[in-house]
């Protein structure tokens, strides 16, 4: 408990935290195992669903878990940033998890758009179905041709042709790409080379069975597939959707990305705690339960100061990410970007040093799939460049320090 | 601003601040200097107090702004623990604002000692003077024969002997003993060395001109005496005071310190976070105007990624006690063991980086009295050893960690 | 160039470093892709072995550039520690070379273990075909059941039984044993539990196809199979081989790992050096040749800095490991006990920082396949647990340390 | 023992070790008290020399072990620049053994410029008062009012005026300016201000009693004066010296500094790891000695790792310097840019971590005087800033490491 919990999302919070013990945790390894044997290749068009997955889907929608991540009291429950963030970090605890309850990235951001951007068409045809949890999306921005963490280097094109626009160019780490229900991408480019830096690019609905667009495979993040998601890289050749997909109008491009950035930050990053309790919970058990050199291993060397370690960070990341929440909530997100950066910059690396530790606490079973241990290690890997490295954020973060001077 | 302020400690706050720069940081650098005119000597008996320093001390009172720290709406204006916080944040700023508050330790920490656990003609005798700034004290407890972070090891004596008790022993490391108007100490020895382990040690008050308290020395600190406090060595022969000296009774000792220690290490936090806001922002002003190879230090190397680590450790290191605070407040020290442990592990080494940082983009300057810099880095220094070095408190913290696992 | 090199190692060097840049980087890419194609699954019994590869191991042989890690004039080159290590090295830039030149880890070890320690029959038998290249083998150590960092703990049974030995016993972390020539293994198991602590165990040659070995699965590191090596889990019950088949002797086994571990050590932490090398040269290139903010990437930040510290944690890394090598050589293992452990603690942790930085530098690219990047990196991840996790090491050089004051 | 050692070295070593050990470790804690008595004013006109170090020099002057450092067969023993450098290291034990052997900075460098730069006239006048240890010297290079970290930022001047120069400006950090014997300086300014960047500034040698060097004040290090040496500031206004006190000729300075800084900062940064491991000495012993929570305290927490990181820290400091040094005497400096870089980057860094670690190990003890910790913390600090920060070598390391690419 702390200052930032309300009854609300304390209620929630009970009953998420009791779904996940009661009815993920258990069956978490089958699950992930099962996984491994539908989706052992990299071939994505074979990649299939769990099953068991689906059905516990289904059950957390019955019971009105689902979609918390979203503001509005009429689709979801109407929680705020700072309520929802710590549904969030229980969340985190599991991989499955954030599936399962409907609040997986990028999904969500993909839902925040169009809730927050999108026209009444765009919200029938692509909110809807992904509210319900039908379909699958993506969104495309990264590039592999450029330094896509200067997002104005963004080189594939969405030009206007007649009532069309017309779209080219080459994306990857479109993650969920090869998700079988995976049906539309919000996709970034550039429109209007000439006009001033923050208004050239444009934000576009692409549906993945329009001609022209080309799937040509699926990445690995440290060896890993990340099936049925995929990380993909696709090209676009001449691909023609209507003008009417655009979202907001074409030039918004930043405009909504900045929109789409603070909420979802709070939830990569709660989700990122989640997991570093989960890591910091495995790696005390672990080395309370195996003896070397007639002592449990938790005991020996510096393990407990680093359990210590961690459990300072964790806090710490915690606070950084809460109060940016309130602030998001409070103050708006415009008053809260020095805290979005840094928490950006500060939980990822905490999640890094406190996975770390706990892999090396428990040996070569912390490197295999038989902990959640090296998936948490590949995310937070991926979560220091995502979404912009930690030297894009810590750029922004001095910029803002050093304006105070002038 | 954050969830944490409350108008009461925002208004205390603005005057607070007002003060400081108003009446402090112009004239700092003058009080440095003639401080070190005036005591330039190892020999703490020819220490003289700054006259500008009284005159800011006769100012701050008579506006109000004295004894904040106290919880006490008579005797103080009645802050709680967090609403106090903010403002030994920017007492932090200027090393000698605290004192000029009458905020600072470890005045403020006996003030606390006899407040909560004096009896009335304790209170008259001594709380009395310190609350209205007339004397200072001393808290006398580390050993220099044992090793003091295990606080089971004291090995002086408070033995009865009638109507008094006896008190034998060396202590050191004892902050203000050095200072002209220091004139009482607390005392911590050995009572019933076999009682159960906390119930074996004794507070009492001992006059400083009692007979056989023989000052033997003050100890530098990096090269440092502090003047005019000093850290004080003294050898106790034979010092005999009456009973009524006795804080609580006899075997109370560990009892005291614990309710001595909360806010206690929320205030030296707090002043810490106050210094390394400071060290920030004099890093910031140098670097951007001094140049070297043709560019603003401040853009050189990694300065830039320093200035971003330097404020997202701040604000983190800032959340973590403000939490601690919250939780002594609404929950109660017993809830806050943890909280107040992990402060006084992460906040001295945040300053000690901080502050490193700063001086190494000062350069010389940075090492020299010139700046508040090398005096906020030894403080930081000493504070990862003073009331239980950073390793005690990571073993508390794992402990307590270890706890939630049986 | 440096003191530590040889006329004989320097022409070695040249000819090695000539292989690998004519012959193994201009194709790295394409047969590390054929790689992933041939070896999808995770079925290791499907997997296969590159065509390409076993050309280029014909010709690393037909010149001479073979079984360079053996110190024999005859059977190799004669090469002594210090002479090899700097091969090593170059053998490290990349994944594939160390295969190529019959110099790869663990068929190294076991071949080093046979020539030490292995009888006339048993050198027949398995030696020759290990140095001809033509079988690979497996080193059976490491157990899923016990905390394998202390290796005493190791519970798997080798019992006398008449002219056999039984074998009995689970192991895991069998590097190589999903190689499609994998024909041996080194089993080291417990025969004399009752005998003093380092003479209970044994080692034992066991073949595959010996009936009782049972291979249950291969282990992920990070995602990855490591096809078509392998981390092996197995099952071994109720294994029968002639008493012949067990090395120098029952009860010999922490004898002969002893006399296997130093120069080991200095081939993994050799080719460590030599990935870190790849990696920072990758980073070099990447950030000289990538705009970002209208900057090169590499000036951008703290990146400059990065690679100054990536520069000089390598420079002290190899001369850390030149440095027990020549001890090795000239001193003997036992007077370099320190130095083992030490390179065994740098090395690692000193890749995993240079590879993390670059990887940062690169963005996505560094993550997925495309470099050696991340293979790089879950090598230094997984370098830091084999062979004795860091702590293990560090308590081992503590431990000689303090012996120094007795 | 290692590579790096010659006989001729190894007995030098010899010798020096056992002249520490008992001429000087039993009398440090004596003189440095002494010291202290004899020098506690700020007012450097007051400073004295302790006659013990008097003492101590005549006694190595007449051991022959004397002037170790310069490289020259005739006026010293001729010894290489590695076969100095173990000696350095071990001189670096005490604070007090450098000045007693003659070998302390900034002599030393200063000695080695009039070596071999100087005019005859000028070493019969300077170097051979300098080699008898009768004077002491000065070198004046930074300035504070630029950022001297960019040595062309330099505004003092050096003008022709008919057969003199006039010199003007302001300089601080003049070590050994407080010094009762100090005589001279080698000072640095701007003769040519319109020439090419590295031939703008010339050296003169400036006796301090020349009318208009005016001494203002000696400067703190963490408090410390470092007397009786002393870091001056010293204004020079219209000061009048020969143009034979013109070190090489006019324009002539950074040729000097060059020729200067490579032996000079071998030496620093051995002194720095004979501090490291005097300092590594103490913790262990104190470790071992003191008893906390029934444990020796060395066994408590991290500590045991953290005495295995300083050492293997150390090891790999000492043999990158040990290899600059060999660089140096083998290959000239030109080669060994990137070495000498490295080390005044790594060493110091170093030394800072280990000196901590003692320091903390030892609680309040090791802030005092009592141990020569807060001393070598001090000079731990001042080496990452003097003769160029860090930030300055990174640099210097990264840009020779990119020009590998071009």
């Amino acid at each position: 408990m702390n200052i930032y919990t309300t009854e609300k999302s304390q209620q929630y919070l009970t009953r998420v935290k009791s779904f996940i013990d009661q009815h993920i945790l258990p069956i978490e390894a089958d699950i992930l195992a099962e996984n491994r044997r539908l989706n052992h290749s990299s071939d994505w068009t074979q990649w299939q669903l769990s099953q068991q997955i689906e059905a516990l889907k289904a059950q957390a929608k019955a019971d009105g878990l689902w979609n918390l991540f979203l503001p509005d009291a009429t689709l979801a429950q109407g929680l705020t940033c700072v309520e929802y963030a710590c549904l969030a970090e229980e969340m985190g605890r599991s991989i499955l998890a954030p599936e399962i309850f409907n609040c997986n990235a990028p999904d969500t951001g993909n839902m925040e758009v169009l809730y927050h951007f999108g026209n009444e068409q765009q919200k029938a045809q692509w909110l809807s179905p992904l509210l319900s949890g039908d379909i699958r999306s993506v969104f495309a921005m990264t590039e592999p041709d450029v330094a896509s963490s200067d997002a104005t280097n963004m080189q594939a094109t969405i030009i206007e042709d007649g009532d069309d626009v017309i779209v080219n160019g080459r994306k990857w780490w479109s993650t969920g790409l090869g998700h079988p229900n995976c049906q539309v991408m919000i996709f970034m480019g550039l429109s209007h080379p000439d006009a001033a830096k923050h208004q050239r690019h444009s934000m576009v609905l692409v549906p993945l069975d329009t001609p022209g667009v080309n799937i040509t495979r699926m990445l690995t993040a440290y060896g890993d597939y990340d099936a049925p998601y995929g990380h993909g890289e696709m090209d676009l050749v001449n691909v023609r959707v209507p003008k009417g997909n655009v979202i907001m109008g074409l030039g918004k491009g930043f405009e909504i990305a900045q929109g789409r950035l603070g909420p979802g930050r709070i939830h990569h990053c709660m989700r990122a705690i989640g997991a570093a309790e989960r890591a910091l919970s495995l790696a005390i058990k672990r080395g309370q339960s195996r003896v070397a050199f007639s002592q449990p291993i938790i005991k020996l060397g510096g393990n407990l100061e680093r359990i210590a370690q961690a459990r300072i960070a964790i806090e710490q990341a915690r606070l950084l990410t809460l109060n940016a929440a309130w602030k998001i909530d409070n103050l708006g997100v415009k008053h809260a970007m020095t805290d979005i950066s840094a928490i950006k910059v500060a939980v990822p690396n905490m999640l890094t040093q406190v996975v770390d530790m706990a892999i090396q606490l428990y040996g070569g079973a912390g490197m295999n799939h038989d902990t959640p241990l090296a998936g948490f290690a590949t995310m937070a890997r991926s979560l220091r460049l995502a979404d912009g490295p930690d030297e894009v954020h810590m750029a922004m973060v001095s910029r803002l320090e050093l304006a105070k001077y002038k």
